[in-house]
């Protein structure tokens, strides 16, 4: 059995405890958090313990999985438990992502761990398709599309507005603009063309809704690239309709082969989800046991889904996996 | 620079040089065929040996491409090759990769080279695309669907058939069964309704039609468990309307995550390719490049797609893919 810990336990982690019950090999053995232990009631009964006192657990697990967010926990929390622990992180901050390997690689190193970083499905089974595609087909162009799905920093954008209660903020890919990359015809969009926004919005009585609608459709580097279309619905409505965290997208890259390029082809990967966090929840346990095994292995250091080999991340033996999969 | 040779020159090997021509670390070094070197004329201009020579040019090359059928071909000559140099094939005998594996690997492990066998698209791409989502979506069912495409064993048995010319037979995915499959549904198939067969058949002149259509519809193991079409056309209209080799299908996976299992998700990808041997070579080359790197860092034996790590097969370095692709 591969021991679990949990760092952090908001809905991220609520999907790692519920994803471990579906992996025979794998338990989660203790949580971690900066909350008052008693405060948190986990799914499976496990200790919660002081995220002050993770170190002294240190024997307890095999691989602890770090549930923070990537804006302000990651950044140091990743990096201070990978010297003593095998860690799988799904930090997304792209561009910053250089200089979390490089720290995290330094304490994985050190203490002779494996660490495995931006672990989910963008980054994570998205850059493993468009890394794929990419060294498939060489003259070509790829692109990613997201939702439709809820966006986490989008709505908490409008919930800053005055007088907005609660809202809901979808991402939608344009139909046109993916039926064009289909096409093999590699068009190049502007943000516009890619993707919509749709809003529901609850307001306080009386706000002035006009005003509101204005302040989201123009909100710099939120909006006002976008078509952005806003609802004003009730608070029913909203825990009605609107309560789930549902996403998704695609990745396609099409591109030419043969002797004069006269080959057109098409690779599409897309993933339709009902719920963003437990999705991701599972592809972390699944590189969990990956990042397990390698150690086991003697490896260390910090890694990323295009270092992983496909095998590590699955429970069944090598014959199994050619036998029923290959 | 890494050297690239191949073994029979066939379509796919048609295919894979082309493909060398799209990778700038790499390039075709010379040919073996079993026919007269002199018949042969590759797309790029390399010397042709004699397959009987192929030792003797084993220095030069720092991979071999087995370009060979499944059937005979590959089965004898992957292990023949394997000890000598690091070796990639595409064999797709199903049944048979377990004893394939193990022919190749005890050769490989005695020449300390690589070998990987089973790649391409299925077995290969689709085939890793079925193992990441077993791993990550753990209650749940898989789908291949292929087609629309060529199928070449399909046109061969109607071309057996008394008083045909010529013949070309689509395997069809049907839409019904696809679109069930992404509903989450779960559903079981008979074989009948996953895929149809189209047949466009040339006969000779006044050859029974309707005899030749029951010996299609009714072959056993071949259609007689398919709905399937057959149109009688004339061969100036087959060679127009379905000189081309497309071919493609889908992996779909649906699976639920979640306290109570309440939430699903869908993970679906394709392929749409307008030359199935090109789009072939061009995985073939990737994994040309893994063999001959793996090698480099003293690693030896018989591998599979499920042991790659997908940056092996880049071109690019760790930081550039981190920074493009992840």
């Amino acid at each position: 059995m591969i021991k679990v810990g949990l760092f952090g336990y908001g809905n991220l982690a609520k999907g790692v405890d519920c994803a471990i019950r579906q992996n025979p090999d794998m338990e989660l053995k203790c949580i971690f958090t900066r909350r008052a232990p008693e405060s948190v009631s986990p799914i499976t009964a496990v200790p919660v313990y002081s995220a002050d006192d993770v170190l002294s657990h240190k024997d307890e697990i095999d691989v602890l999985v770090m549930c923070g967010g990537s804006a302000t926990d990651l950044p140091e929390q990743t990096p201070a438990m990978a010297e003593y622990f095998n860690v799988i992180d799904s930090f997304d901050t792209h561009k910053n992502i250089p200089t979390h390997f490089a720290n995290v690689d330094a304490k994985a190193k050190k203490g002779n761990k494996v660490s495995i970083i931006s672990v989910g499905w963008d980054p994570g089974m998205f850059s493993l398709n468009r890394l794929y595609a990419d060294c498939i087909l060489r003259d070509g162009a790829d692109y990613t599309f997201w939702g439709k799905g809820v966006s986490q920093g989008h709505s908490d954008a409008i919930r800053r507005i005055e007088g907005v209660v609660d809202a809901k903020q979808y991402t939608i890919p344009v139909d046109e603009a993916l039926e064009s990359v289909r096409s093999g015809a590699q068009p190049n969009f502007t943000t516009r063309q890619k993707h919509t926004r749709e809003c529901f919005v609850v307001v306080e009585e009386g706000a002035d809704k006009a005003r509101i609608e204005k302040e989201i459709v123009t909100m710099k580097n939120y909006f006002d690239e976008y078509d952005t279309t806003v609802h004003f619905i009730s608070l029913e409505e909203l825990r009605r309709d609107h309560s789930g965290i549902p996403h998704g997208g695609f990745v396609i890259r099409t591109g030419r082969t043969g002797k004069d390029l006269e080959n057109n082809h098409v690779i599409e990967y897309s993933l339709k989800l009902d719920s963003n966090p437990e999705f991701t929840a599972s592809v972390l346990v699944a590189y969990a046991r990956a990042a397990y095994r390698m150690n086991q292995e003697g490896i260390s250091g910090c890694k990323t889904v295009f270092d992983i080999p496909p095998a590590y991340l699955s429970d069944k033996s090598n014959q199994e996996i050619i036998s029923t999969l290959l």
